[in-house]
């Protein structure tokens, strides 16, 4: 808990959220809110099918009905071709265009088949409904065990594995020592295999925009997003339009844990606002934001690890398929390179592979893939404390990673807090509190890489002595508040006299988007050099004033004092009186920096989960919960906190509820969150937080990412817990009531 | 004409402007257009006397009537104590606040004394009628004449003059040499006296704002103005917000013409947003307009001029009386300043005295006082060449002032182009043109400062290799299009490639106003040096591809070339190919700068006009007139020549029809365009225009300004085209028909 961060007035402090009040009264203006003069509708027509060809769509009808402005198919966004070796990226472009819309064929029950605009919802509803596909039904396949059967429905037929057609699309793997070697050398070796269904990220937003299109092409977007530069690019890249003629300005979002880093409608209603010339609305209902967004991945794994007796791991194997959806492009990066991460183990073999099946692509979701790896991982290493009779936590201190560790994903770590929160989580009363009847506690730790790239700021003084701050990602996690605490830091007033905005593509330099627990990381630093520059303008113009060199010019407490030789000579000059003469000084005060920000270092975090299983019921209760991390530096204590119990409460959810129901025609029957079931305030304890703070050397406060790690121990933390109340061990989740019921349930007796 | 400059691919050429698609197609959002959910509508209660002291102001059964929000009075705006020696800047922000709203007094009919805003306009117009005002009627006085008379009525208390309570409320003067010296020289002297009266900008956008205020004090205004750091700091000023918590977002302008350097309606909309929790929006009547904003002085002017009889000057006074309106500051500075800076003159008395009056407060008017000085220096030039029996426009040419020549408001001149305006003029076919019956033509010259200030600049390369650029000041006469020529001359790529856009003050760096010429000047300096900023950043990515060194890189036609040693060794990169490669070099590619620019020079203009005298109804028609400038160099022609033919059409207008008519009670009578007569295109011929370029050595593409300078010499042309026509002189403007007619008939014979 770090109210009071010694040595600092704003970092580290609670101070008010400059987003708060808009958020709360009702003015904060999200995608949806916005409105245009002429402004018409633009609704999808979707695939009822999980797999078919297309062969043909008539609109004819559809462009007929009177109210309908216009109508489209993927044949109105730019083709690109596809390639050998399959592209992976989670993000890649060059799966975007046929993900919006379909071309050929349809690949999951819900892809895009065409859109039109109409002057209401009600006339683009009816519209679609007019619309006319032919279709040429072909077997499908959901999950990811099936999708890898040699006589599997094959999704694309570019795609080949080991010279055959295959819906493998990829693989990753990470090596490090000999694990043949190492697992012969081992005194116990444990393998399992564990199954996760694909959750959604379950943002309370769905998906919105507006876009309206000039007569000579330019266009304006206003979405909810995770980053307005992505939504320019992807948007470009799908329509041909020039990069510099779009203007994407970001909304309020609410909420995208990752599945607003890739776009859905911005290009279909661009398409439509350019071929109506009107500005077109469109907002995904629920049900289309689980049918046709992005959830992560299901996967199916398998870990082997090998210890000596005294609990040193000397060889790990991990076996990660990970279901990519539609399109190549899981997150198996995650999982295969977070899985052993927080430990130090001298043979690793961590190998990824890429599935695609006729289910929506996935998007990125909070650490994408990496509480896939840790729950195989995690729960493998709870085995094994028990088999060698040893705390949990102790075997994971033993084993953990610390500054020098060579890790299997390629560096070798600088100084890292793991150890860290692991005797945090030792030391923690949770950890030894009593426990009641049919409870259990668990423990598992988890790894995110965290990420720095480009970034940019523009710090502004006003002519009153004020301070306007413009970055270039949304704010999602409390952006906007760390940095008006570091700018009134750096400054040395107060942080009220800051205020942050989020420019739009226009008007702020390039900027990667909100994602990969990447923003206070590197916003933090392109906003430190912005403010150093304005801090050394500020001197030059003192110095200007007093006549003086502004090497003898200090910045202090928020105010140029003569230092050295002059020191006292003059009275200080405060930042008001400065910005005041900015003029006859030689003009507008103020400085920008645009940069490729590097030196993000990893992130770990150690829960202490306590279940309590209802045996008449199956219903697993999370009755305490402690999420301990190592965050590097918290620049505002409440936002870290906060990130802390969402990730926690996220990863809880997917360890006990969460899942698709499909039904025998290959549709999602539960798409909606009375029937997707996401934990909410009543199904949770207040979620107990641990701050720790190791700095990170390579960052000017310190920081290293706090958004991602706490999705990653919950799933094996809740595995354990439950395992340790009930005696029986889940390799697959969600662990619901019937599954859990059905564990509990005595073996029928044969007939 | 200069539609092709040589050596420039971009500079001077007529590209398409980036705003013209928009404006023609009214997709371009004024702001008028502006809404908000939850907007209600803001009214103003005004005097309807000319100067009274308000007694009470009851605005109970106001707030009492349903459907109304909030109500306000003067007493809502932060007062500012009035100083001794008075404030004079035209648009001083001392005044603001009583001329927003009256406090204690109403000094003209139409000031505002409350305000409303209801859920529509009609409930806020109806409670306007419901605010009760007591008021004390005080004697008034409308004319500048009567303003300086012993007994005229006083309209502040704390104006003295000459120790005296007085209307004038200051004066300005320039001297050079010993003037009476110099009228003792002289072998011809000629002193006459000029009346010009008030003229509206006739911009035909009215005032316009919406703005929202969060619940936390956070405020943003849509507004038509020009220049949205002026909005943001003259709201913040009288209001008591913070600079930092103001947001101005400048829409597209419908004209401003120096009439939207002050604003009017928004803190009055500010505050009736924060009383109301709701987005207030105002629009004002053309009736409002005529009667509340400000035109430009009224004035009475005195010149003598001395010359020798082979035509060279020796001496010249001139004595500028102008009105300023219910409130001190007029643009005597213009007046003064202007008057007789083309010429070369050894003896000079400037002076100006500053009247107030109870008429609206005026404000700045494109050239502001300029042509009241040109018309009485530029009428008496002609009545002295004709006494020397000089050519009026070799007079000119000999007194010409030059490089070298000490003008009498301050500076030596740099190299300057008037002379060649004078010459362009002898030479144009236009001078030598026979003339019909009825037909006289006339010759005037006229100056204008020009003038830099503080601009900011932000050029961003995009990841597809264009380029965004921002401004932060409104683009009244093509900013965006200058911008974009002088960004793609210097990449060297295609113009389209370059969309500019107009930052509000949070999003770019502060930037003075639209105004006094500066705009092209300014924001060609900051583009300029942003834009080579790009460049080195281009040449140090190529370099690090090549893994060369920057220097051993050049720029040229849109691409990266290995240079010296390395020449020929890489194939050059362009522009799109090295911001590709953006990310891996570094990362975003882009740069901003925010300066006070300076070394703007002076700009001079000489105008031939034809009219024809209809001696049956007094109707002056302009039948032909050439508009010829210096504008050091045009970067896009068409917007030039459109700026000089808007503002001879302006001059004209004010020579010929404009002026309000006052009733007996102070009021004014035609406060709208059907009875203010500003000429239409009907009224006029095209107006043929010649472009000098003398480039201004101190910029980086030789601008000088282009808006100012052609309102300055029309009045004194149609003038001496009058006389030429009619054998007359008028001494006071308008020469509308009615006084033509009058001084065409013979003298009555006395009864």
């Amino acid at each position: 808990m770090t109210d009071d961060n010694p040595g600092n007035k704003w970092i580290g402090k609670r101070t008010i959220r400059p987003d708060g009040m808009d958020k709360v009264t009702g003015r904060a203006a999200y995608a949806a809110d916005a409105t245009m003069p002429g402004m018409i509708w633009g609704k999808i027509l979707r695939s009822p099918h999980p797999h078919a060809r297309i062969r043909s769509i008539n609109t004819a009808k559809a462009e007929a009905l009177p109210g309908v402005k216009a109508v489209m198919t993927g044949k109105d966004l730019v083709d690109f071709p596809v390639e050998t070796p399959v592209p992976l990226g989670i993000q890649d472009m060059r799966w975007m265009a046929r993900n919006v819309m379909a071309r050929d064929k349809v690949l999951f029950p819900g892809h895009p088949v065409a859109a039109v605009a109409a002057t209401s919802q009600k006339i683009a509803a009816e519209a679609c409904k007019l619309i006319e596909v032919e279709y040429e039904v072909l077997p499908w396949v959901i999950d990811v065990e099936d999708a890898i059967k040699p006589d599997a429905p094959i999704l694309h037929d570019f795609i080949r594995f080991e010279g055959r057609p295959s819906n493998i699309a990829g693989k990753l793997e990470h090596r490090l020592g000999d694990v043949e070697a190492g697992f012969a050398e081992a005194d116990v070796v444990i393998e399992r295999s564990f199954r996760t269904r694909p959750v959604h990220q379950g943002y309370i937003e769905p998906h919105a925009c507006l876009v309206s299109v000039a007569p000579d092409g330019k266009a304006t977007i206003w979405s909810s997003s995770q980053g307005q530069f992505m939504v320019r690019a992807m948007c470009a890249y799908l329509t041909g339009i020039p990069q510099s003629d779009i203007r994407a300005i970001p909304a309020e979002i609410g909420g995208g844990f990752g599945g607003k880093t890739i776009i859905y409608l911005e290009p279909v209603a661009l398409v439509l606002a350019r071929k109506s010339g009107r500005p077109v609305k469109m907002v995904m209902t629920r049900e289309e934001v689980f049918r046709a967004t992005g959830p992560t991945s299901g996967s199916y794994s398998t870990v082997r690890i090998g210890a000596k007796r005294d609990g040193r791991i000397v060889a790990a194997k991990g076996t990660f398929y990970l279901q990519a959806g539609a399109f190549p492009g899981s997150p198996i990066r995650g999982a295969v390179g977070c899985a052993f991460a927080p430990y130090d183990i001298p043979n690793v073999h961590s190998l990824g592979f890429d599935v695609v099946s006729n289910r929506s692509k996935v998007a990125a979701y909070r650490a994408p893939g990496a509480p896939i790896g840790a729950y195989a991982v995690e729960c493998v290493l709870d085995e094994l404390a028990e088999a060698l009779k040893m705390d949990p936590l102790e075997l994971r201190l033993r084993n953990a990673a610390r500054e020098g560790t060579k890790a299997a994903h390629g560096p070798t770590y600088p100084r890292i807090g793991y150890e860290e929160t692991v005797r945090a989580a030792m030391e923690h009363p949770h950890y030894r509190a009593p426990l009641g009847p049919n409870q259990g506690r668990g423990v598992a730790s988890g790894f995110w890489f965290n990420a720095g790239g480009e970034s940019s700021a523009q710090v502004n003084i006003t002519e009153d002595g004020n301070v306007v701050v413009i970055t270039g990602h949304p704010d999602i996690g409390g952006s906007r508040a760390s940095t008006a605490n570091i700018t009134a830091e750096l400054l040395g007033i107060d942080y009220r006299r800051v205020n942050v905005l989020i420019g739009d593509t226009s008007t702020i330099g390039y900027s990667n988007l909100t994602g990969g627990s990447r923003v206070t990381f590197a916003s933090a630093m392109v906003v430190t050099q912005s403010t150093e520059k304005v801090i050394t303008q500020l001197r030059e113009r003192a110095a200007k004033i007093w006549g003086i060199d502004p090497d003898a010019v200090k910045w202090e407490n928020g105010e140029a004092r003569p230092a050295g030789d002059n020191a006292g000579k003059f009275p200080p000059l405060s930042l008001a009186e400065i910005a005041a003469r900015a003029s006859q000084t030689g003009g507008p005060i103020g400085a920008g920096v645009q940069l490729n920000t590097t030196g993000a270092e990893g992130g770990f975090g150690t829960h202490i989960c306590d279940v309590e299983v209802d045996p008449q019921t199956g219903i697993v209760r999370v009755v305490r919960y402690t999420a301990i991390q190592d965050v590097g530096r918290a620049i505002h204590p409440s936002y870290v906190e906060g990130q802390m119990q969402g990730g926690a409460a996220q990863g809880i959810g997917w360890a006990l509820s969460e899942e698709y129901i499909y039904d025998r025609n290959g549709n999602v029957d539960n798409a909606g969150f009375l029937d997707y079931r996401m934990p909410v305030c009543s199904d949770l304890p207040m979620i107990d937080t641990v701050i720790i703070e190791v700095p990170n050397p390579k960052h000017p406060q310190g920081v290293r990412g706090v958004g991602e790690v706490p999705i990653v121990p919950p799933l094996a933390a809740v595995a354990n817990a439950v395992y340790n109340a009930t005696g029986r061990r889940f390799y697959s989740l969600p662990m619901s009531p019937p599954r859990v019921l059905a564990a509990l349930e005595p073996e029928p007796i044969a007939a």
